[in-house]
């Protein structure tokens, strides 16, 4: 994403003189072929997409408004290149705001990020649909970025398949610190479910949330702290998140650690299960520089806290990245996961689950290309 | 829209010369952090989009074919960037032709414009999805141009919701006048429902249509007259709609008004209700130059003659808008509508209906980038 | 396809140095006025699209790895420009993988071809979404190239409007072969269906498949030959196509021809119906240039060998392009086809069907732009 396709661009307005501008569009093509196994449920072998970077296609620009003004717009759309699907977005940050299209229709939706910003010396306020800040502490320091079969668990997704952890929120108003903090950095969002008052049975409130997050990075070191909650009505319970996340850069290799924390920890924000179970989970993990390329490591687990039982889930994953370019790249993963208590997560979605306490693996060999 | 990013653009012919061309991506991004509140009715505040220019996506590009002869496209999306869903269009202009994809799927679609043109001194013939021509008058002639919480009543939504004035027809032909006659302008545009000839219950022109405007521009004074039928089968009966808008520039201040009378009124075009109720509707409105900002007044009623009652809405709304730029604004505006004679309408959708007399209110504030 | 807008590209690598890449942003906008009459069914007249060329908009771009290697990729959705929709895609080369969303939601998707290539002096090797092997004799050596009322036969469209051979298949690995083999070409292509092994009823393998294409081009000689396979469970059988096409160029005309073989002919590609009865094709057809023109001519037939009756079709059509431009071209096409043996089909899809027997005529006129 630092490397896209500026657009040379010409403002033509209306009957008088020209300034320039710049539109960038941008995107990322990644094909993989996979093989996932499940112990006591399915196997596939399959072409898909996004093993090692999410593919997407976007548009964004910004213009200088002067003064150390600025204004910008970001529009990014997931894309399953395998079959020519765009994915859906979640219209309402709730169950019923995230049904897709039928199986061959999901057209284009700016489901990954859908923004317009004002920035300037004190900093960028940020509106629509963007990454809520509780998301970027597990993906940042995820040597596998959440993506692939070697994507951290702490997300919690080992029951059900969906994350606890919502990526993103729709109708959202942000506020981000400056860049120019020491090192310092950080970030506060509100979203809204919108929600009509009257709306039945006290969901008046649901899907409206606030999530914060605070880092330091300097040299080889990065750390920060990010807490949310999103609003349910009823028996459900508000969900509650806190996680941190670090990193060392040691020169030969980069090592990453997270830690979270979920109270009722269910999303309403993904349209999750209607469970009410707290979670935890961590993540240990390394990049090590081989040449052109780079091994990646990682060892993760989710724990949830069920009345009858104690799931969880641990998965490792070992992989290997050779940079074609800066922007081409070929790669290959190998992740395994173990369930206890009951869990029966899998190593990535799209083959059934395993049977509960059963295993799964992933494999996969791809090519990744951005513009 | 009349300031847009022109992408340089080299043609290259299959292995020999190069010539130049253009093609331009456009668009606005709008959001709003908006209040609505509707007696006896439901409030709710909410980060929604479209509060001053309506948010969209593009492309486009010219041709010069010599001769003075052109060739043009233009495919413009509509965008809810508060989410990052897409609006979806009306395949056949009645109402089984609208239907959405589902609440979090509706990907993109060329709903606001999807044309191919031929051009030459004579005009212009326009093949595809367009604005009908007795939609104009209804915007232009409205200091809000039918966008936002002060958007005027006089396409009647004052019952349903739904416009009764449809924006854009698919299916259609078109031709233009050239723009060199004096200040005098026109259109006119037939739209086809593309039903079968052997449709059941005589449905066979349903959404088939026709629609004219002519006026005349010079100097300070803009005045147009606009005819519009669209057919519908049995008892509903055609919809016959006439309006016409003027302006005048006195330099303090920009003066419009409008005037429309539609027979049948419920739209077979926008999928409107069964209703056949006769409706009338007007508009007084001004924009106030004041430094690089502008405030915008207007005052519009919308009547309806149903058997059992006379129902009435009234708008009033003021609004400020200040320029940052020629692409970037901010903006603010205040609505209030009451209802009378059963009417229910709302100041805005998303909020439900006040009560029938109910009066309903409107608040925004926002930031619009254009590109 | 072969002019297209190449957007001049300043790759900003990030904080260091850029350098030079492309990314071209191109289409098809055609629409066309068109008139369909079926015999004992219904008639329609509409202003529809894709009368000589398939309406599109599309992305692609290619990064050069030095060495002779290159990545590229290749992202085109299929456009209704008459209403704006995008169309449906086909998730799992299955039926229940081309489900479209609904009337005026449908959203684009990258149905066309959604791709990214790695390919270097030993050939190609393309992922993603693309067109079949087996697709391409039957659209090539076709004076319509399978678009329009004048559209050939050989797809087997001749009882139920679905077409039997697939044009694309998604979740595919493809090789083709380098473009220096002395007028040699050709490719393979292997598609996933992506069932879990535990589908129910025996259906794992359904929607997966292999074809191959092979052929030679030089000075006015083209031939080539085609073979594909797609799994099918159960009492359906797999469905096995052969096809063979050639084009002889003599100057004053281009003379064209192709035949086809399918067994168990009803596509589980494209979704097509529960059908097992064989079929075979055939077309005979020549473009003539005239001035700035070129007139089209051609007569196909499909037979399909159901037990009860051995159903017919065979179409004539005749046509005239005139090319303004390199992009631009207005186009007329008469084309009539008559049904024998209780076959039913139609000219083209959107008036429903004759009667059994009966013949069924269109005829359009339309302004085709590319871009």
């Amino acid at each position: 994403m630092k490397k896209t396709a500026t657009l040379l661009a010409v403002w033509a307005v209306a009957g008088t003189a020209a300034a320039q501008s710049s539109v960038t569009l941008f995107g990322v093509v990644d094909a993989t072929l996979q093989h996932i196994s499940n112990a006591g449920g399915a196997s596939v072998s399959r072409l898909t997409n996004s093993g090692f970077s999410n593919s997407r296609l976007g548009f964004r620009g910004v213009e200088d408004l002067g003064g150390g003004l600025s204004a910008s717009f970001w529009l990014e759309a997931g894309l399953n290149n395998d079959d020519g699907t765009g994915l859906a977005t979640n219209s309402n940050n709730q169950a019923s705001g995230a049904a897709p299209a039928a199986a061959g229709g999901q057209g284009l939706t700016f489901n990954r990020r859908s923004t317009v910003s004002l920035a300037g010396p004190w900093g960028e306020v940020r509106l629509g649909r963007d990454y809520t800040p509780q998301f970027w502490n597990l993906t940042i320091f995820d040597p596998y970025g959440n993506v692939g079969v070697g994507a951290t668990l702490t997300f919690g997704s080992i029951v059900t398949g969906a994350p606890f952890t919502a990526a993103r929120a729709s109708n959202s108003i942000g506020y981000l610190l400056p860049g120019n903090l020491g090192g310092f950095y950080g970030q506060v969002m509100h979203y809204r479910g919108e929600n009509a008052s009257n709306a039945a049975g006290g969901t008046a409130s649901d899907g409206t949330g606030t999530g914060a997050r605070f880092g330091y990075a300097s040299g080889p070191v990065n750390v920060a702290l990010a807490l949310g909650r999103t609003q349910r009505a009823g028996a459900l319970g508000d969900i509650r998140q806190a996680n941190i996340g670090a990193q060392w850069d040691l020169g030969v290799a980069r090592l990453m650690g997270q830690v979270t924390s979920d109270k009722g920890s269910a999303s309403a924000v993904a349209g999750g299960p209607a469970l009410a179970a707290d979670g935890h989970g961590w993540l240990l993990g390394a990049l090590v520089p081989v040449g052109a390329g780079e091994v990646r490591v990682s060892y993760s687990q989710y724990r949830q806290e069920f009345a009858a039982a104690d799931n969880r889930a641990r998965k490792l994953a070992l992989g290997y990245v050779h940079h074609l370019s800066k922007r081409t790249a070929v790669y290959t993963t190998y992740a395994r996961l173990n369930n206890r208590g009951g869990a029966f997560a899998t190593v990535t979605q799209g083959a059934g689950s395993p049977a509960a306490n059963g295993s799964s693996s992933g494999f996969d060999v791809g090519l990744r290309h951005s513009f």
